[in-house]
Formats: structure tokens, C-alpha cells, sequence
């Protein structure tokens, strides 16, 4: 089975606890998992740690990362930018870790478009009215801020065709267990395996032969 | 998640243990899976029974399910049909359960080609010197049934990048259990469920105009 490490891809309404699930992920499975860090050039929040939440850079920094084609995919919001180091990443993936990006989807399809073998999993709740009820029920949001999140997830929602799976998060240990099994099997792929499949197809010529 | 069952072709190299994983697998999960029962015009041999390994079938029923369009695939080998009917496999998907096929590498590609969303398996011993080893261990085969089998592994092989993925039987329970959630997982990919994705994009939609 292959042993490279996949490039994971997970997206989702906001609400569909995709920060949860990766993080009971790495708790469980610390040995299989690395967590991509973004960069930003926005200030960091109360409690917000450099190396943890974000890697925190001047615009300047994060300019010269552009330039030398540093990141595996940026943007711009409002007036911050924010991207997905190459150099971290690349290196897990060597090492045979799968490496989790948590972006939305418009960063999901570029990354899918460098990296073709991106695996790209959606995780939404059951139904959209359980999103309403989720967000109503953190009790922090106003209602302007609630139905401005639900007008974005019908816009996040518009691109989930592109995406391999569609994960939904009903019972939170239950969904994490899934997503651990849909990256684990995607190593035995067949695209994934071509250079296994070679040597078995060398080694049966052989033997035909009479080796 | 979708509850239509999925169409699965299992293959393999002969000495694979394809047959003994596909038992093991009804055996854990009943509910979950239906085994396809080929038709063939051979005679039985001594212990199989019609409606276990095979429904016998003379020449002429044969040829007009092949003339009703009753038959998924099939194919003449030797001077027998081979074939896989197709009532009692639409009945159990529509039913939710997952129906497995096994069969080789040629049949497999028609199945897809009539359903392109089956799902293809192939199952290989982790290396071809194991695969000759179990060849060899069963004591029960002449070296040229041994170099036959080889030689047809190796011919069966070429059409392995068509399959979805390549599962590795080393440890019997181990792949049983990787079988039984690659089929598990399957049923999340968004491809199965537009159905649920656009559901959910129309409530979104209503929320989105404070519905």
C-alpha cells in the first residue's frame, strides 16, 4: 500500500464542527495526521498563538512568499492575506504523514489544481436546519451574523460537486472515525499505487518465464 | 448519506483469497451485503448446488436471458456460458443493500460500462512471490496448473488501473475489514449523493431569504 503521505482537503459550513473533528483526529491519531498552519498578515486575537492558530507575518513577509512560490495556495480577505506554506507540508508528506489543510472552497480547488491527488472532503450536518440550530445555539452570534454565515453556506454549497466526499457530522465521534477510515482506504487506491502494481506485474512476468 | 446499495465487482489473482474474504464478509455484515449468483450452462460438480455457486441453466434458458436482456454480463468460456443475472441484483441494491460480484477482469469492465458508478476491487497477495507460495502450499495443484494460473495472474493484471482501489489480503482479517469499509465509505462520496447536497442547498437557499 502506498506510504507516501495524502494532501487532505477539509471544508464545510461553518457550524459543521470540522474544527472539532480535526482536532479529536490528531488527539487520537498523532502518528498519522500533521495539521497544516496558514500564514496571515492579520494581527492576532486575544490568546491566539504564533505556530498554533496561524503563522503570524508583516505583509512584507508574506509578499516574498508569493514571489518565491512558497505557498501551496493564498488569498486576500478584506485587507489580509492569507496562505498555506509549501515547505512544512511538503516535508510531512514525505515522511508519510497525510496532512490535513482546513480551507473553504475556493482555497480547496486551487490547492486540487497544484496537486491533482488533493483529497478533497466536504463535512456538513445532517440537514440545513441542524446548521440554523447549531448556530443558533452557540448563544455568541447575533441573528445579522447568523443569516449572514447561512447566506454563505448556501454560496459555500454551490461548489461541492467538485469535492470526493461528502461527510456528514451527526455524532461527532462517529464522523471522526469516518474520516479516519475514507483517508486511510484512499491509500489503497488504485492511482495511488501504481508503483506497487509494477513490481507485482514484474515479479508474475518473471515467473512466467519460468523464473 | 446515500441508501441505495452500491454495485461492488470484486477480482483478483486466483490465490488472492478473494472467495474466503467475500465469506467472511456475509458472514459479519448479512444486512449489509448480497452475494450475486452466476448462471452457467456447465454442469455441476459433485457439492454445488443450483442457487449456491451457480444456478444451472440449459443452453436455451441461457440464451434467451441473454436475448431478454436478463443477464448484467456474460461470456462463453470453453464451450460454457457464464453470466450474471440481473433481476435478484437490481432487487437487493434497490433494497439498500450492496451486491457483490466476483468476477475477472473482462466481466468487471462490461458491469462498469453498463453502471458506470460500480464500484471495482481488485485483490492481490502483498507480493507475486506470496501469490505463488499459496499456489504452491495448497498441494493441491500440478506445476503446470501452478505456471497456468501464474501466467493468467499476469494477463489479469493489465487491466488493474481501471479499478477504483487495490486491496492487499496479508492478513485475512485485517482485509476484510479494509473491504468492508472501503464499500462503507463509498456511499459518502458526493457523487452518490447529489440528491442530499441539493436538499440541503435548498433549505439553505430558503434561510438565506429569512424563510
Amino acid at each position: 500500500m502506498d506510504k507516501k503521505g495524502i494532501l487532505v482537503v477539509v471544508s464545510g459550513f461553518s457550524g459543521a464542527g470540522k474544527g472539532t473533528i480535526m482536532k479529536r483526529l490528531l488527539e487520537e491519531y498523532p502518528e498519522n495526521y500533521a495539521l497544516s498552519i496558514s500564514a496571515t498578515t492579520r494581527a492576532p486575537r486575544p490568546g491566539e498563538c504564533h505556530g498554533k492558530e496561524y503563522f503570524f507575518v508583516s505583509e512584507e513577509t508574506f509578499e516574498k512568499m508569493i514571489q518565491k512560490d512558497a505557498l501551496i495556495e493564498y488569498a486576500r480577505y478584506v485587507s489580509n492575506y492569507y496562505g498555506t506554506p509549501k515547505e512544512y507540508v511538503l516535508e510531512q508528506l514525505g515522511q508519510g504523514r497525510d496532512v490535513i489543510l482546513e480551507i473553504e472552497i475556493q482555497g480547496a480547488l486551487k490547492v486540487k489544481e497544484a496537486y491533482p491527488d488533493t483529497l478533497l472532503l466536504f463535512v456538513s450536518p445532517p440537514n440545513a436546519g441542524e446548521l440554523k440550530k447549531r448556530l443558533v445555539n452557540r448563544g455568541t452570534e447575533s441573528k445579522a451574523t447568523i443569516d449572514s454565515r447561512l447566506k454563505r453556506a448556501f454560496e459555500e454549497a454551490q461548489g461541492v460537486e467538485q469535492y470526493d466526499y461528502f461527510v456528514i457530522n451527526d455524532e461527532l465521534e462517529e464522523c471522526v472515525q469516518e474520516v479516519h477510515s475514507i483517508i486511510k482506504n484512499e491509500h489503497a487506491r488504485v492511482a495511488r499505487n501504481y508503483a506497487l502494481i509494477e513490481n507485482i506485474r514484474a515479479e508474475l512476468k518473471g515467473f512466467a518465464k519460468g523464473e
